[in-house]
């Protein structure tokens, strides 16, 4: 028995395409169809032929031709046109238009193609079950990285090894953001000012420095390496609180800053006896000599570890016209193909789990406080330190600039580094530092991730 | 019309497979598809089953057990067993036994899948053909890069762009002894010796160290990238003649040593009409800020550069047992879901080309020449950069541990890093130089790469 069909492999048939968004990423993805229609034609098999878009805007001028294309008024209406083989939905949001839209497409067995991330993260399920039912494939190369392709490298080029941790630096304006920080010793609000008039921030920069970004790519990664994620249960924490003045100390250190989301498929143990999976996005303090270390500006970076392919590491531009419409031509020459591939790498698709309580999670930490200048701070600190059984590993004071203020009593700032404890114990301490009368702000805690 | 058949992805019938090689490879393949079963039956939608294996020594303990399998003599019988879907060719090679197997196999419109990176680069154009006539599938995830799914990444992963660049740092056991050579300043024979004793290199060297395992590689991603090259055009230089020395003077330029092989399309232009593909292996300088420079010991790393995907980088082992195995398994999984996936990632297979003469490859160039010292000496060799147009950016001399010996007239080294210019000019250069009489040994030349 031959395992591959004998009947010819490219059928002349095109793909019909209809591309719902003409922003950034859909301009680039009309622009790379036309420019490599012939190359991508061989590698799919077959051609590639836009029939519809839609856009709220039609006449603004996209630096690309789009006459001779049927426009639709609402996109839902591509998911019924019965000319339309594969619904590319660059439209964008967990819901609204865009959820209408590959909804309707995926229960119409058409296929779709998407770059949205949030979708995904929140309605994966659903989506996935829709895919399963009437048959249509749903791809999302785009969603993550850019024109990294890592969903493609962990479910299909990892596919041969159970991973042990997926995860890395998943957003670009936070990257650059801590970047710029760390390089020009500039402050949060200073540096994301910048980055909004440079196009690398949005006017309201929640979804990206509050960590949902990251947390909705993590959140598909952990499914295709591990099993889908509910959501609601991944802890989060973004960058708002991250000053130049840690980017300094970590560096001291011998530690870069970085946003990272990361997850970890638990090993199965008496209390866990099917596993599980731990997951987080946070700021946390990588070595200097680590992969992710050397990831700086608008770049990311995906990392894998795996108990067979061992430590794989992947980075390239996680955004922008050109890289994201690379990873959504990447999955049509994959449908070209024929390649009815499942949400989650397999079928069923496997119910969404919980993460495990973040509060478990062991890990070095590092600790910043400010703290007033006199006799016996330290052992203060030492004690609720000591209460909550956390073992010190390095602790450093160091001047802040607001000390040369002659009206001020003398400040400092104290940096600690634990050795590794349960994130509860930490988080137990770090509140009972904050009701030292020596303290003078909320402490902040960064976990540390000893990544290779 | 939807583009995916709507009858169900699940098929119960186990992908049967016949593994040829039980070296640590094939026992690694052996451990990986019984530690994960079950996941790898989810991904693949349908079991896997070994019915078949061969190996030289059928009693050696390899870890694994081994019971109730059918042995045969000749891994060639493989291909005519009816009761075998997929052939996985761990044997090693060009020629001979995996060779034989492989063409057969395919004949009998059997799927394969191998790690044999000689094998594809010398026969790919054959073995396509095959593939193509008969409806086997032929995949070799392993051939390139070990664990790193490097040969997915740039078929599958950046399907969507028109790559401009690919290649990398391909030789594990090159990668190592040019890590140790720079972290201990020992010589290559030395090193060389210490990583045949770690098990890093093996007992004839040569196919490492001379560049052509790398070559292999390189004619494997540049035949997925752009287009297959004939071999025997494909220029190879391997790391013999690099000293420590030459490590510790690029050091002190900003640079890192290391053995890659490159493969660039070349623009469409009046003298080359339809492009073409210049494509290198030689060991050559690389900026100490670029990725490649931060790629140590004995990982690989794959580095793409595209119009639309920008650049994309991936690193990880580039051999053993659990890399290869995983990488393996990844295309076992891959066939499972009956993904016809053409050897070269297009259908029909185009015809190997020749590469781009290497002569009007444009680089800048370190040399490193040991001269005695002399008034003079500079202007005879800054005569002959002058007459092969060679312009200077840098020259600087290095005390020789030589010149210490009292009975030796006073010798130096002396680097010059060039501007760009054709190699070909670089080559004469370096013979003229070779002839002045103050010129002690041939002058070493190795490319810059100044990639990002």
């Amino acid at each position: 028995m031959s395992v591959t069909p004998s009947a010819p492999r490219l059928s002349p048939a095109p793909l019909r395409l209809g591309i719902a968004g003409l922003g950034t990423v859909g301009a680039g993805v009309v622009k790379l169809l036309r420019a490599q229609s012939a190359l991508l034609a061989a590698r799919a098999g077959r051609p590639f032929e836009i029939v519809t878009v839609s856009a709220r805007d039609r006449t603004r001028d996209r630096g690309v031709s789009l006459e001779n294309l049927r426009w639709v008024d609402e996109a839902v209406e591509m998911a019924h046109a019965p000319d339309i083989d594969v619904v590319v939905e660059l439209i964008g949001g967990a819901e609204g238009p865009a959820r209408r839209l590959v909804t309707e497409a995926l229960k119409a067995g058409k296929s779709v193609v998407t770059a949205n991330k949030a979708l995904l993260a929140l309605h994966g399920e659903e989506l996935a079950a829709l895919s399963e039912t009437y048959g249509g494939t749903l791809l999302f190369e785009a969603a993550v990285a850019g024109g990294v392709p890592a969903v493609k490298l962990v479910r299909e080029g990892l596919a041969g090894d159970a991973l042990s941790r997926v995860g890395g630096i998943l957003n670009g304006t936070c990257n650059y953001i801590l970047t710029e920080m760390e390089q020009s010793g500039r402050d949060f609000g200073d540096v994301l000012k910048e980055a909004q008039n440079k196009g690398y921030a949005e006017a309201d920069p929640t979804t990206d420095v509050d960590g949902w970004d990251t947390a909705h790519k993590l959140a598909i990664l952990a499914g295709i390496a591990f099993t889908p994620l509910r959501f609601e249960t991944l802890p989060v924490t973004g960058i708002r609180d991250i000053t130049a003045a840690d980017l300094k100390f970590a560096r001291q250190l011998g530690y870069r800053v970085k946003l990272l989301g990361m997850a970890s498929a638990l090993p199965v143990s008496e209390n866990a006896p099917t596993g599980g999976v731990a997951a987080w996005v946070g700021p946390c303090l990588v070595p200097e000599t680590s992969r992710l270390a050397q990831v700086n500006g608008v770049f990311n970076a995906v990392v894998t570890e795996g108990p067979f392919s061992g430590p794989v590491a992947v980075s390239g531009r996680g955004a922008g016209e050109g890289p994201t419409a690379s990873a959504v031509v990447g999955d049509l020459v994959e449908l070209g193909r024929g390649s009815p591939m499942p949400v989650w790498g397999r079928a069923p698709a496997p119910a969404p789990v919980a993460c495990a309580p973040a509060g478990d999670l062991v890990s070095a930490f590092y600790l910043r406080l400010l703290v007033e200048v006199r006799p016996g701070v330290m052992a203060e600190i030492g004690s609720a330190l000591r209460d909550e059984g956390v073992s010190v590993h390095l602790v450093s004071q160091h001047d802040t600039p607001a000390a040369a203020q002659a009206d001020l009593p003398p400040r400092a700032w104290i940096t600690v580094i634990t050795h590794p404890i349960a994130c509860s114990h930490v988080e137990r301490m770090a509140r009972q530092i904050e009701r030292l009368a020596a303290v003078l702000e909320a402490p902040l805690v960064l976990k540390i991730e000893n990544l290779s």
